[in-house]
């Protein structure tokens, strides 16, 4: 069975920046409505996707004219609030659905970070997710959150703390250490509780733990990062990674590499989950679909699009030509961009933008996912135009197409997240997973 | 109008160690539970009150035998989670009462806290409150979150730490900064939206906020802080402060020191509201209501009380003869404690805890409660004994002797935190208080 999560961030918009002035969309100001996003979820529950994802952000992106304002006029993922303070309102109003949340190890202490995942596992009876970032947005820094590392020393750091946070989830508490012995007056054995004693290069943490286990203990590790470093360290931790892939054959090799890694340290290649991320725009017919998308284009904010992919790539594309070809750029970073597509331009690229758009009716949308799920990607990860709408399209015209077709789940068979993708009775990480390694070992 | 908040923790009990094995209490397991949390704050609602407040710890309480042993077999605010992830779930249910947490200034970035805030604020509509803390569980440092500072460094980084979050909850984003104009695509005006450039000795922080402003920007300060340092900071920046008073003697006393303080920063010493706690145990008669206490005292664990004492006060009693006079004690910390009481013993203090228990029929309560809001207490701070249950009792029995007795308010007025203890409008800091002075001044 195929896998699927909805996408999205606690701000007007993660991608299709612009849609805000949509006359369907509600996030211009009800990113803030708790109302709003518990409709989402519940929509999506319906709908039984495995996750709703929620990305963050600790900056503004000024990678456009080496500024903010491009980010701050079109509401480039600004302003924004915090995703992990919804989850408990979002988890009262369902019951299956995961939800995972960005979090990075470059800004919280990891004892700080077992706490907060142990409590949103217990909140949610074992459905939270984490997407493991190091985090990029360089002016973050000049915030007073933590220190600038090189892209290379960041990934070093994350391992260790990788160390710290499985030792506090798996480790610290036996399963049998709350006993709540009305009799002997014991509510837990502190016996059973364990300093962790974590002496290392970044960080010295003793514990224990101040949380009982929760259902998955260590919650379900979703990574995003592309880089070889990147690579590495979701072969090594991740249970699901998001993707980007242009082609059936692009996603087989790609793939190849997370899973050659996978096998070097020890780790069943099937037990990394790929998400490739999608942007359906959805149609009762191809016309509707493309009238549709007309609409989207109307609202696109050009400058706020390429403020986002300056913040994406380091490639600042203020005042450049936007009809000349990307080739005839003097940039390595153009040049780069050119080899993709013959004849590219600026203009060309945002109107690509959101990337990996799917634009047609639920049967021509479902042929392509089938393409790629035949490839072995294992799901997909849906971003939105516009919210609620995008979310209920891929609700009530793509799931029913994906569930006649034999790919998707009808109902939920399990309720915590990890064994929506690893099936039923699978709450903690499988035994090939560095987590697993640390539990009862105490 | 009289004051009232419910004082609680995201763990079996803050206070009363013990009251887990109650056959009434839910809290053993339950305080994992979104549901009871939900029904406790719908109660608290219904009875109109001011807010819930959810204190929290990031560390065991060692001190008692110098061993966590006590703590954890007697679930002495152990284990915990952490209370800012439940609020978005409460925010959701209700409509008025405000909720209101711990965080410490020893253990986030002050940018992480400006942002959690607003978020919350935004949330709730305007209902959160911070309990300022500096921090005080000594083995917290062990967990690798921050550096162990002395009691007055870590005032003094304090001060600068509210400095910084006033400057991003007031100064950051102008009022009118988010125009959501869709003809001229500007969803955010740059030009209102600006960068803080604190330096300080304990932090630099750029900016700007990533969050919009929150209906109360700075949300309503609480602090707890006893000592001379706590007792300036709170004079200084505090709202409203939670405190504990013997008699109505000592709270005049005790408030003169708070409000002399005030003056001398300019302050109107009537916007500080002071909190009293107090535990009640309440019954429709006199000897209902001791039955009850009866009933509590035979689930008290009397070597867990001993470790919270010796959390709070960093005297360890493990070993003492607990029938033996502290005044016969060779400890200045005993002869301290045994000033306030001739021939007090540990087993006297144990059967006083927890702290400001008042046992008696609502009108018993509420004659106690009235001497001290005529000395001048402004509210008071309601412990439990059992949850729901206490929760239950406090806003079924006491409160409507309150609204009788034309003391306590029969309906909410406004929405907002700072408008229950201000009034209609004041959703603001007032003038006098420290973060308005930042306000629109850039």
């Amino acid at each position: 069975m195929m896998h699927l999560n909805a996408f999205t961030q606690i701000t007007p918009h993660s991608q299709a920046i612009g849609q805000w002035k949509h006359p369907e969309d509600q996030m211009a100001s009800g990113y803030l409505d708790l109302d709003v996003w518990v409709k989402i979820a519940k929509t999506l529950e319906k709908g039984c996707l495995d996750a709703l994802f929620i990305a963050d952000i600790h900056g503004f992106y000024d990678g456009y004219g080496s500024n903010r304002d491009a980010a701050v006029r079109n509401a480039v993922q600004s302003p924004a609030v915090d995703p992990m303070l919804l989850i408990s309102a979002l988890a009262l109003n369902t019951k299956h659905l995961g939800i995972g949340c960005t979090y990075s190890t470059s800004y919280h202490p990891p004892y700080e970070c077992a706490r907060a995942f142990t409590s949103l596992d217990h909140f949610t009876n074992g459905r939270v997710g984490w997407n493991i970032v190091t985090s990029y947005v360089k002016n973050v820094y000049e915030n007073g959150l933590g220190e600038m590392l090189d892209h290379d020393a960041r990934y070093d750091k994350a391992e260790e703390y990788m160390e710290v946070v499985y030792k506090l989830w798996e480790s610290s508490w036996e399963n049998d250490a709350v006993v709540q012995d009305t009799v002997k007056d014991i509510h837990t054995d502190p016996s059973k509780v364990h300093e962790i004693n974590h002496e290392g290069d970044f960080f010295s943490v003793k514990g224990p733990h101040m949380c009982e286990p929760s259902i998955q203990r260590t919650p379900f590790l979703f990574q995003a990062g592309a880089s070889p470093k990147g690579i590495d360290f979701a072969a090594k931790h991740a249970e699901g990674v998001l993707v980007r892939f242009d082609s059936p054959e692009h996603a087989s090799k790609r793939m190849k590499l997370y899973k050659d890694k996978m096998e070097s340290y020890g780790r069943d290649p099937n037990n990394l989950k790929f998400m490739m991320t999608f942007t359906p725009v959805i149609g009762e017919t191809e016309s509707e679909a493309n009238k549709k998308n007309e609409e989207f284009m109307k609202y696109q904010s050009d400058d706020g699009l390429l403020a986002l992919f300056g913040g994406h790539t380091g490639i600042d594309l203020k005042g450049l030509d936007r009809d000349k070809p990307l080739s005839d750029m003097d940039s390595d970073g153009m040049q780069f961009i050119a080899k993709s597509r013959e004849g590219m331009t600026i203009n060309n690229m945002i109107a690509d933008m959101p990337k990996s758009r799917m634009v047609g009716t639920p049967a021509q949308i479902a042929d392509i996912l089938e393409t790629y799920y035949e490839a072995g990607v294992d799901g997909f990860n849906a971003l939105t135009m516009i919210q609620p709408g995008s979310h209920e399209d891929l609700v009530n015209m793509l799931v029913p197409e994906l569930q006649n077709r034999g790919l998707f789940r009808k109902k939920y068979e399990a309720s915590t997240l990890r064994e929506h993708f690893f099936g039923k009775g699978a709450t903690l990480t499988t035994p090939d997973h560095p987590a697993s390694q640390y539990r009862n070992k105490s």
